[in-house]
Parts: structure tokens; C-alpha cells; sequence
């Protein structure tokens, strides 16, 4: 799809003549506010920290002359609105998981995150050194987008259960929110699945909406108090082992900056990435200690079920290989996670086994 | 040791006055220059690259208010005399990594490498998140410097050798290159160690003035064509699962910047340290084919080495405790090594295990 046909098609299409004119730049003593609109409610952990330190850095960085004014979901428009507002220009810029926007194309799975796919480093190779921004920027740019890498919460938990799963047929019509790829692979297995933002999943959980759900990991999901209504908490999941967020920009807007701000712009998001995934990385132990303590059963999902997700997810990703953007990003994709996750396995997964067994 | 009797002691201490009037920065049409020295040779594979790219986004970034010039190893200062050098004022700041400098204090090893310490995820938690920025700030303050975290290599290669290494009792009278307390512990086991700068190490081996050395991983080692001379290379080691390098300044220099300014440089080298330890991470795998394709012999180190070098390794940290810096780093340090690996062993393992098992 072109950029203008998708204008056309959008929902927003209508009044993307009128939102543009509405989001033209406001120039106050040489400075310029931006709006950034997320994906996550105010105050999410971790994810909106990403977003603030991204809002925060640009303005710091630029001396004010870009000042970046962040609206929460629900603050300007919906957590699951930002995609069209910001193609439209309603808004200059988004900051969010772009599985959320699989309606708008397939391949935004690859910017976000593929079942079994890549871990937050073999992610940063990816998309700085190995092909995948230039994709990136081919897709995005259709929408009249720029996307840059600007966080990771690091591997997500499997998730939130009422009961122990003992097996692949537990799946069978439970309500499950899953976003993404993954949650059409736990369609494959019965179950009905919900995709709500961050923000709405609680009140979904407390009144008996959903069965259960995923989020983020020990500290977010904490956070959230996801504890207070269930116990079983499984750790690994196949879904979600280093989904990337996205700053992405207007094209317009992106294109209207100075050489120096679009520096900014990509080290800001770049500084993000890696801060806010050691920011994960840092909080989430003590967080599960404590949520061990307060009575949550930790858990592991056995292999039948690992068996029974890595078969649906090969069948979903196989559908989704009849589009060609999709199935060219695949390629791309596989060839350098199956490159780097061989290096690591032998250096630094070589490296931690022996750690492990000298230093326990 | 306080700074004023550092400078007292230093070798530039004589002329750290005159230094300091030759660094006076350079203002042009509101433009300053900043000069960046390097522990790296021009053109060493990734390390210098590091540099470059700070110093390419902070003069972006700034729009050259600050246009920094790289000046590598030899250009201005050598390899190992860019802490003087910076700390006396004689340059603006140094890309490098610190356990060139023990000499000057031990507890530099936590912010360059411990033997069996932190990958590079663990170290980008521990400094940005669990105390460790702080512990830098008061160690590198007491020598007039102030440093950011600008880089990693991921887990360096055990190293090149003339031949097999069967047992610990093969290092016993090996002159071999490894620096830091890597080096220290090469040493309880016999060997007679030297620290040389990347630069000098092809020379060293071709002329057979060391048997053996380390130097990074396989596209850094390529680049520098040691498997011109040897043939028996050795992935996984000890020394350097995660080295940390980081971009340092003259206090006084930060200090002189603005905000904004502050701002680019220390978002500059966050962003340089996930560029950087990708690109190497990129470039290793096909790099490591084509020594194999080229008659490298790849090898692992049996566990009784690993147990040797574990055993040395304790040696040399016991030794080093008895100074009190670094046995408040070395608490920070471990005990956020221990929480984050926790972590990672359960959620990133845990999915790795299953991929490899489900994927190949």
C-alpha cells in the first residue's frame, strides 16, 4: 500500500488535510514544540520512563529548541490511535510496540517482535548493523513514517494464570490478553484472545473480563498488581523475548529538522534503547523475590507446551509469508539472528556456562 | 590519593601547568574545540570506530559548538599515556578502556573488566541503574576526570596460540600479551605476561617477542592478522566477558559545558556503547568462517584450564581487597552481578534453551 492510498483508506483519512494543518509547527523564540503521544498509560513502568527519557533527552540535548511535550494514551488520543494520528499528523511523533499496528501491515512484527525471534542484542545488530533499518525505513516510509529503535523491555514473562497449565489443551478457550504474533499463536491453540493496552489490562483482569494475561515482566507486571488477583505466574514465554519499541516520527516532520536534530533525534532513541533495557534488567529480580514472597507461584511452562507454541507459531508466521514486504523482512531477519545467536553461543554462552560452574 | 598529589606524582606533573595553558579551548565564531585522545591505534576494528563515533555525534549533535577532534594513539599522546595526558589537561578527553591505567588505581578494573565479572547487559544495568555510576564518579573525580560508558566489545576471544593448550601447566613460562587483572592472573600460572597496546601487537608476535596473545574477538582480530602467525585460536575466556569502554574528560572540561552540552556527551556514549558492542557482534560470526576457512584452528579451553584460571582468578582479586575503593566496587559490583544474572538465567536463558532446542 503507498502512502496516499493509505491515507485515503485511514480512518483518520478524512481529516488528515485538517490535522496536518492543525500540527503545523509552533515556532516560539526560535524553539519548536513537539508532541509526542505514546502507547502506554501515564506512569506504566518502564515503558513510559523509555518515552520520557526520550522526550526528556531531545529537549535537553537541543537546548529547549525542540521541546518535546509527551500525552500519554488517553491524554490526546488512544493508546492504539497513535500509528494514525501520527501518519496523519495530528501528532509529530509516537512512542510505542508496533505490533500493535499488524492491522496496518504484517511486517511491523519484525520492528517489534517475531514468536522465537530475536533477543534485545541480536536486535541492535539487526537493525544498526545488518540490514534492518533500511527495511525499516522502506515499510515506515509508505505510512509517511521514520522509526528509530528507542527501547527493549527485555525477555517478557509468559505470563498470568488463574490455574497451573499442565499442558497445550489448558489453552482451549481461555481469554488470554496476548498482543501480536504471539497471541495469534495462542489462537492457534483455542484460546480467544484479547489485545488491550497496558493501561486497561488490570480492570480487564479484576472483573473477570480475561482469564489471564501477559505484560511485561516481574517489576512492570508488580507494578501493575497483576498479584492481587492471580498466583500462578509463568516466567519464560515464547512471544515476547526482547520486543523493541519504537520512536517514530512524522517523515514531514522528521525531514523538516536540522542535520543536528535529526542527530538528536536518532541518539536519544539509541541512549533509550540500551538505558531502558538495563533499567528492566536492573528492577526485575527483586521484584520477583518480592512477588515470590507475597505468595505467587513461579513457574515454567514444560516442553509439551513449548512444543505446542513453536508448532502454531511456525503456522502463523507461514500465513503471514503471502506478503512480500513481510516475507523479504523474514529473510532478512532469520539469516542475522541465526549469524549472531551461533557467535553467542560460543563466546558468550560458553563464557556464562563456565561462570556458572566455577562461580555458581 | 587525592588529585593534587596525583598530579604531584604523575610523570606530567611537572608540566601539568604548562599542559593546561596549551589546553586552553579554542573558541571560533562560538565554536569550541574539544581534542579526544585514544588508547587506539587509527583504524583498529571497532575500538576505534568507538571513538569515532563519539566524537562524530557529539560535533552532530552540538552542531559543532563542540567539534571534537580525534587525535588516535601516537597521533597526539601514545596508547597509555592518555589518562595523564587528560587528567594534567593536556587533552579535552580519552576513549579507552581503564584497565590500562591499575597503575594509577586497582579499582579501575570495575570500570574496564573483572576477571570473571559482568557481560556487557550486566555492566550497562550495574552503572546505570544499580550504583555503579557513582562509585565511577568518586573514583574517577579523585584524579580531576569525569567518565561515561562508551563502548563494548562483548566477550573477547581466550586468544592466539603457537600451539594446543592441554593443561593450566602449558602457560608456565608463556610470554603472552593480556592486560589488566586478566593478565595478573596469566601470570599465578607462570606466564610471563605483557601489557601492550592494540598497535603494538602484530609487531610483538611477528617478530616473536611474545608467543602468544589476546586482543578482542574474531573481526577485531582478523583486521589486525594474527592468524597471519598463529594458528590455534581459543573463543571463550576468562578475562574479558563484557570489557567496558568508556568516553573520559578533564572534570574541569565537563564541568566548563552547559547543560545541553553535557547532555550530547553523555547521550552520546550511551548510544555508542549499543553501537559499538552490536557492530561487534555483527561482524564476528563471519569473521570467525573465514579464519576457519583459512586453516584457524577454533578451539575451547578444557575445564581443568578453566579451573586454573578460576582459582588464579580469586588470588588476584583477594589481593587487590585490601585497598578500600575497591572493595566497596567490588561489593556493589558482585552483588548486582548476582541479582542480574539471576534474572537473565531465568528469562533470556531460559527462552534461549528453548529456541535452540525447538529451532536448531
Amino acid at each position: 500500500m503507498d502512502r496516499r492510498s493509505f491515507l485515503k483508506n485511514s480512518a483518520l483519512g478524512g481529516s488528515a488535510a485538517a490535522a496536518t494543518a492543525l500540527a503545523a509547527p509552533a515556532y516560539a523564540q526560535g524553539n519548536r514544540s513537539l508532541t509526542l503521544v505514546t502507547t502506554w498509560g501515564r506512569g506504566l513502568a518502564g515503558v513510559h520512563d523509555s518515552a520520557q527519557y526520550c522526550a526528556d533527552m531531545i529537549t535537553a540535548m537541543s537546548d529547549g529548541q525542540l521541546n518535546v511535550d509527551l500525552k500519554a494514551a488517553g491524554e490526546l488520543v488512544g493508546a492504539f490511535e497513535v500509528f494514525d494520528a501520527v501518519a496523519a499528523g495530528q501528532a509529530d511523533m509516537y512512542h510505542g510496540v508496533d505490533y500493535y499496528f499488524l492491522g496496518q501491515h504484517p511486517a511491523f512484527s519484525f520492528f517489534s517482535q517475531i514468536p522465537f525471534g530475536m533477543t534485545f542484542m541480536e536486535y541492535a545488530n539487526w537493525i544498526d548493523h545488518d540490514g534492518g533499518h533500511a527495511l525499516a525505513d522502506e515499510l515506515y516510509a509508505i505510512f509517511g513514517l521514520k522509526a528509530f529503535s528507542a527501547g527493549n523491555t527485555g525477555p517478557q514473562s509468559g505470563g498470568w494464570f488463574a490455574k497451573e497449565m499442565n499442558g497445550p489443551e489448558d489453552f482451549q478457550g481461555l481469554r488470554f490478553r496476548m498482543p501480536g504474533q504471539g497471541g495469534q499463536v495462542l489462537g492457534k491453540l483455542g484460546a480467544s484472545v484479547q489485545n488491550l493496552p497496558g493501561a486497561e489490562v488490570y480492570q480487564a483482569l479484576a472483573s473477570g473480563a480475561i482469564d489471564g494475561t501477559e505484560w511485561i515482566g516481574p517489576w512492570a507486571d508488580e507494578t501493575a498488581g497483576f498479584q492481587e488477583i492471580t498466583k500462578f505466574y509463568y516466567t519464560a514465554g515464547f512471544h515476547e523475548p526482547g520486543p523493541n519499541l519504537n520512536l517514530v516520527l512524522n517523515l514531514d516532520v522528521y525531514e523538516s529538522l536540522t542535520p543536528a536534530q535529526q542527530s538528536i533525534v536518532e541518539n536519544a532513541s539509541r541512549a533509550s534503547s540500551i538505558w531502558t533495557m538495563s533499567l528492566f534488567m536492573a528492577r526485575n529480580a527483586a521484584a520477583l523475590s518480592r512477588l515470590q514472597a507475597g505468595g505467587v507461584q513461579v513457574l515454567e511452562f514444560a516442553d509439551p507446551i513449548w512444543d505446542a507454541f513453536s508448532t502454531a507459531a511456525d503456522e502463523v508466521v507461514a500465513e503471514a509469508m503471502g506478503d512480500p514486504i513481510y516475507a523479504k523482512c523474514h529473510e532478512s531477519y532469520f539469516a542475522s539472528m541465526r549469524s549472531s545467536a551461533q557467535w553467542s553461543s560460543i563466546s558468550e554462552g560458553a563464557y556464562l556456562a563456565q561462570r556458572n560452574r566455577l562461580k555458581g
